[in-house]
């Protein structure tokens, strides 16, 4: 028996093109590996996480339909489809076996994740019954995702295994952080130790707003080695052959040679950075995106992001001057711009800033320069971004990274103004990493040696440094993961050896820049806990650390 | 026996203050009032609702201790108080009875609600136990706000009067809707006749972020009779007496007359957006407010509402004349300052849009004014209003309403720029409602006859009528009803008599400016589903409706 394991890229709400997706991928793996049984990833045909379109009845509706289109499609093999089901009770994000032109069996997901970025307990009744169901007389476990997580013993697998299973199925829709995959394969391998039954997992592959998939489903055989791994941030097809074994269990033998090699962690994110990026703007139809190239480091790793995304045309570089731009950083802009072969456009902003100072001045009451002019800078780049793309259609990216969202060291409608932040979730110790990676991989500079070398420099006054007003990144970065990423608390950082001072302003930074945070743009979750969906804040918040 | 309803305003995570307020209502119900028994609201120690600040163990924590060192001075009376509890499994929404300097009964939250604004199975587990408890030798059965709400029969209350409650308590952080009081007086209602049994609620009230807790507790008598109401939109204490009966129920008489008037739904909505504004405003220490006013009738409103929010010194008006504002609108902008007595700043953006023009044109590549110029205006206002915000240290409240918010007809960065949406969830039909009532209810024009009866522009170009791009707002408010708040699809639209073309038109408008929503303040929620936590739609979603 042949089964293909069918890593799609599906749309949220796209329900009938996702059939379509379904039905391409299924024949082709009948008809060009022989496959007797293909699988697809939870919530395939809807898309993952379809939110509050779950709401929908008409949704839902369009769901069944078209499963039920799906199910008349196949007929001479099998088919295992993520949907979302239906009861008088409510929803279920279930599993349906289809074959012979009909739906055979009906699987929904028991354990509803409702932490981080989810929300299933919102929509969806949890499935009552493990149960298993024989394909081609052998019995097969089917599960869904955080089926498989959760700790209670007798877990799922070992259930199934229980009840007959020879094969254990796991279809999911896992979102990506850097460093998930290690954790999935030892949990995946554990699940076979258990069981002691060889497991298939089928993830989703693809970016939807905030998340990312990764894909990399594997199959694991009876011993608890990895057989077989398909791409990584890619559509892929990966067959594996099953043969029945005269013992209590099945072993794979995988059809080819598995080509797929493990990833360092800097390129995973690189490679889920442009997924992202590449998926949001062409799932929402965008034909070119703007960014705005100061010189500095996180605008020209934005733009290379970007240009691996979507191609050198659908680039367009701008760098606005202003009177506190060095022409050090000017030229690093142009040069990242002709590194790349992308247009570039020079939009000078000292005449606007002037008439801004002109205009307001009078009503400012001789009070000194201080943040208002900084941001004002800012705003105007905004504003002529903005007004670019109202014209030509295109997104604007913004290119803010985790640090200074943090401690909200950017400006609202300013540089945080854009519709995709591709680099939110990503450290500012973690953007050199990934400059360096991009300059070794291209085997030039890519991204200027100046660009990486120079000291931080918003330049929005003269000689203004990142690190007049923020501790050193390094530090930074560290107290965001204790205090952000893992909810850690004053004194707790404390004992981590940071200087209280240090500490206490970082904290109060994070803390009072929650608004700015609800304000900006989605952004690419590549840690286990970004800014959106995954932390909820609120913004009224009398809770002191102190 | 004497119970005082205490109706206090928490402030979420200031657990020391919420502390120091129960005892002094505490102490105050006792003293003044001769109470024997106070009760809190859900959640009244932490705020609500927390949020992830659930998620920090030293949270937790300081509530915990916080209720300890209540329950120390609780000596010869009894106090309820809502807080979060902690056990290995997790944490609970509990109550906590505190007398004789103990925490002397426990009762955790079984109904946990996670739809709509809810979130409770992010944070909660469930409850396990019904349960009654003696005070002053009466039987008292306590639930928490969703526990009644829920539709499984027997309900709470009966189980409780079987376990043999002569009272009901209820205690409530109750999210307010416009018309939601009725329904929750019904459902009270029908709770005593199911179980026979007297009810108190004790509901929280006060503004958090986007959500406005009414008050209005309440005291039903065994025949169902409403006996006593606390005030709408403000702290009370309402004292109730509690006689003995020898037959198996319990009645209460009032002590004093009930004064509070049931209140018109119009009137309501105002004093909930009152009292939104006033909490964001205070509780997060702003000084004062600036208001774009243009001599419409969105800011007019947001101006009348902040004044009688915070007092007229606190309310700034900025007016930015532009080439297409008219001496009309000029005027009435000018007026609305005069008739609120606020501090008024003309600022005009001539300078500016030329600027903008001038630098921008070669860009353009002689394309048309477009959208672009029209959002060039608003994103310079937006600009001016946060360089003042940014120089003087005041909020910008934004002016925009639900039905421009909905199709997207406002400028993201532009008129959308501010800390706060007070009329994000009201509907551009009820802002004239809005705006009679208050004139009607002041005895004379405070919003100047002429802006409410001028035809709605956004003077962006001229000529300009928000009727030239969008239906009618009497019938585009309905459909907004009929697809946002009610999730009805196309289909079911058609049905309703709305004309084809308008109806597409207006769902795609509204499902593509998603992206414009999810960059806009917080806003007051007054319907039964707002924008924001209430609706988790998708950006990147391909469902269509047709």
């Amino acid at each position: 028996m042949k089964i293909a394991l069918c890593q799609i890229n599906s749309t949220v709400g796209d329900i009938e093109s996702n059939a379509k997706k379904i039905l391409d991928f299924h024949h082709r793996a009948v008809s060009q590996f022989g496959a007797d049984l293909t699988i697809f990833p939870e919530c395939a045909l809807p898309g993952y996480p379809a939110e509050d379109l779950l709401l929908r009845k008409n949704f839902i509706q369009k769901n069944m339909d078209c499963l039920k289109e799906l199910a008349f499609q196949i007929k001479d093999s099998f088919a295992i489809v993520g949907f979302i089901n239906k009861d008088k009770n409510g929803l279920y994000n279930s599993a349906a076996l289809l074959g012979s032109s009909k739906i055979l069996e009906l699987y929904s997901k028991q354990a509803l994740p409702n932490y981080g970025v989810f929300d299933e307990k919102r929509y969806f009744e949890p499935g009552q019954k493990t149960k298993i169901f024989k394909i081609l007389n052998i019995p097969m476990g089917i599960s869904i995702c955080e089926d498989i997580w959760v700790k209670h013993q007798p877990n799922i697998c070992v259930k199934q295994s229980k009840l007959g299973a020879k094969i254990l199925i796991n279809i999911s829709s896992s979102p990506f952080f850097a460093g998930k995959f290690k954790l999935r394969l030892n949990l995946l391998k554990k699940r076979v130790k258990e069981s002691k039954c060889p497991l298939i997992y089928v993830n989703l592959v693809g970016g939807q707003d905030e998340l990312i998939f990764d894909g990399r489903s594997t199959a694991i055989d009876h011993r608890g080695n990895l057989i077989a791994l398909a791409k990584s941030f890619e559509e892929d097809i990966k067959i594996v052959q099953v043969e029945s074994s005269k013992k209590s269990n099945l072993s794979f033998i995988k059809v080819e040679k598995n080509k797929e090699e493990l990833i360092l962690e800097v390129e995973e994110i690189y490679k889920a950075l442009v997924l992202g990026t590449k998926d949001y703007v062409e799932k929402n139809h965008f034909k070119s995106v703007l960014i705005g190239l100061s010189g500095g480091i996180d605008s020209a790793l934005t733009a290379v992001i970007a240009k691996e995304a979507l191609g050198k045309e659908k680039v367009i570089g701008v760098t606005m001057p202003s009177r506190y731009s060095s022409n050090e950083t000017l030229d690093d802009a142009k040069k990242i711009a002709e590194n790349l072969n992308i247009k570039f456009m020079r939009i000078p902003i000292e005449n606007l800033f002037k008439t801004y100072l002109e205009t307001l001045t009078p009503h400012f009451k001789e009070l000194k320069p201080d943040i208002t002019e900084e941001n004002l800078q800012s705003r105007i780049r905004g504003t002529i971004l903005m007004a670019l793309s109202n014209k030509f259609g295109s997104l604007v990216l913004t290119t803010g990274n985790k640090s200074e969202i943090s401690v909200g060291y950017c400006t609202l409608y300013g540089d945080t103004a854009g519709g995709f932040a591709v680099l939110k979730d990503v450290p500012k110790t973690l953007v050199y990493k990934l400059a360096e990676f991009i300059n070794k991989k291209e085997g030039k500079e890519i991204i200027p040696a100046t660009t990486i070398k120079r000291a931080p420099t918003a330049e929005l006054k003269p000689n203004q440094k990142d690190q007049d007003s923020l501790p050193p990144y390094d530090l930074l970065d560290q107290m965001i993961q204790y205090y952000v990423e893992e909810d850690q608390g004053y004194k707790e950082l404390l004992k981590k050896g940071f200087e209280s001072g240090i500490v206490s302003r970082v904290i109060k930074l994070i803390d009072s820049n929650e608004y700015k945070r609800r304000q900006s743009p989605p952004g690419i979750k590549i840690t286990p806990k970004s800014f959106g969906k995954d932390r909820r804040m609120p913004i009224t918040n009398g809770f002191s650390q102190f």
